[in-house]
């Protein structure tokens, strides 16, 4: 199903990123602030997963993206067959980028390929510098990692050097991004990257 | 299982906390001061759990408990079979306090009762205030919650009100401790509420 996901995304002319993290490290910040700098260049599509609420939709439709919240009551994360059967309700008529934001865990959603072009793993400093050698697949499996929350530095023991070190062991060919999503700083990197990706997609 | 380990618990006159929360949230921190605060006062033993490394155990060998490491690769969660069989490795001798350090993960650890007396949610000030409503079944499940990291209050959005709020609006019985490890503010009465617990036990 993850690759008839790809097909799919591939037919739409989507590129599609799977944004993984424990709860709480900023994901739905990080895309709100996507949102609104990708206005004028390209499209973006989310898909929000989370056990309840349909807070993070809210907060997506709010910044100004057609969203669809997944609820997986009980479930620790996103499947393929649960997003195949929310981008349909999607109804995408133009190419552009879907993000889709899985259930805060940093563990299980590791493990299924939802058909992503590439998975964006976040943490934020607050989390420990550990992180990547405790719960390893995750950062074994995605491409990207961004470091977010870096305007807390100065008042948590966090060593951004340590922690990329951490998880090139554990993943070579990861790329990072250290930013604030609060300040924007760092912001600008992350951007270029992601529509130079979108470009190749294209 | 469950249930035998509950009996095992009893049978050795054993208080045992079951601590969850997501990855970053300062349960091994907490465990660290709450060792040495117990120092003279009654015996602590804990179990870690973690998806790898031993890096938890060591800092709790360090602080001077007994510990066992559970490692359990790309599991994510503890079970009560794994804990029965870490139990038996710790050889306890005296009744006290036994902590289970759970992994990192705001969703699966709710699903799987391994025996304990309580259950202790922690979340930190830094993941955001909605968590208790996003993953609720970790609320309602547990016993107790630390609101960890408040030095941090100044630096983030953080609304302690609004979570305890939507905390009881999924558990009522829950009760709450507000407190920084790192400045050991409200250590106090997180303490005290444990010596309780246990001299009840007893």
């Amino acid at each position: 199903m993850a690759q008839r996901n790809r097909g799919y995304f591939e037919g739409k002319g989507l590129l599609v990123l799977n944004l993984v993290s424990s709860p709480g490290s900023g994901k739905t910040a990080l895309l709100e602030k996507t949102i609104a700098r990708l206005k004028g260049k390209t499209n973006i599509y989310v898909i929000e997963g989370d056990q309840q609420t349909l807070n993070d939709a809210n907060r997506i439709k709010e910044a100004g993206a057609p969203v669809v919240q997944i609820n997986t009551g009980n479930g620790c994360h996103l499947d393929a067959d649960m997003v195949n059967k929310a981008v349909k309700r999607l109804e995408i008529k133009t190419d552009g980028i879907l993000m889709i934001e899985n259930v805060g865990n940093l563990v299980c959603p590791a493990l299924f390929d939802l058909g992503e072009a590439q998975r964006v793993v976040i943490i934020s400093v607050t989390e420990g510098d550990d992180k990547p050698l405790k719960y390893p697949t995750m950062f074994e499996t995605s491409d990207v990692c961004v470091i977010n929350k870096t305007d807390l530095l100065p008042y948590v023991d966090f060593d951004v050097k340590k922690t990329r070190e951490y998880a090139l062991r554990v993943n070579p060919r990861l790329k990072f991004f250290e930013l604030s999503v609060k300040t924007e700083q760092g912001m600008d990197a992350w951007m270029e990257w992601l529509l130079k990706a979108w470009q190749i997609e294209e």
